[in-house]
């Protein structure tokens, strides 16, 4: 499971990298489906990750509000910050956590730990799937999103 | 792992459901960016998926041409009897071949089995993050992508 968290952040870095050649008027712009916008993107799966990884802890969630990240620095820093605390979290032995249930406010559902993580996961990939269509219109490559043949980051070195 | 195949399989069948609203010429649209077309895109989860999980199996890879499956019927027939040997294949206890390392000919690097079923699980989700753009710039609703709030289909049920 964590081999799958390394990849999203490393993945998201090279993104965050790749949007540095573009404008913020760029970034904001409104696109077609997904969730609206490449910047906007990128600050919903940061945000979605950390909203139910304080959920597995039962801490009470935060709300970001895009207003207040609405640059590439902004979401940048936000997603280092936080990523640090979850990756202190992650290194934690979460096998006799997997099967908990957890309830979170926005969901009347209850979910294992281990579903979560596996949503958590999912939705990063999906919506990385979408910014690599819009790089396409844009007329730009996309970063390249295979698992393997890439160079493998740890955990430890977030 | 195997919860996202299961995921991943549950989606694919949900978006070859939702395909079968739009004329095979509308699947076979050249689009922007991805793999091509939605049905393309749907062929090469498939291939890829199957040549893989032969690699890890040490068997020969069997090549698909996708002009003998350009339709939605043949791609979902490929995709069920494909789907049926791995679920066997998935159902074996893979904990002990995850750390063997495999060589396939399609890649100079060898990968363990973890990262190959890693690569083909993060294939997918990516790939239909794609089509989930796709579906919105034809004005229609895409698949829903969550992993959570879904009813659950286990590797016995393919």
């Amino acid at each position: 499971m964590i081999k799958f968290f390394e990849y999203n952040w490393q993945v998201r870095d090279e993104w965050i990298a790749w949007c540095s050649q573009l404008t913020n008027e760029e970034l904001l712009n409104e696109r077609q489906g997904g969730a609206g916008s490449i910047l906007y993107t990128l600050f919903h799966i940061i945000d979605v990750e950390y909203s139910w990884i304080l959920g597995i802890q039962g801490k009470e969630d935060i709300i970001f509000q895009f207003t207040d990240y609405n640059t590439l620095e902004d979401v940048n820093s936000l997603s280092k910050k936080l990523r640090n605390e979850i990756a202190e979290f992650l290194k934690t032995n979460l096998d006799g956590l997997k099967k908990k249930a957890v309830s979170v406010p926005w969901d009347e559902e209850q979910h294992t730990v281990d579903d979560i993580l596996h949503h958590i996961i999912a939705h990063e990939i999906h919506h990385i799937g979408q910014l690599s269509i819009w790089a396409r219109e844009l007329k730009l490559q996309p970063v390249p999103a295979n698992f393997i043949g890439r160079e493998r980051i740890s955990v430890n070195s977030f």
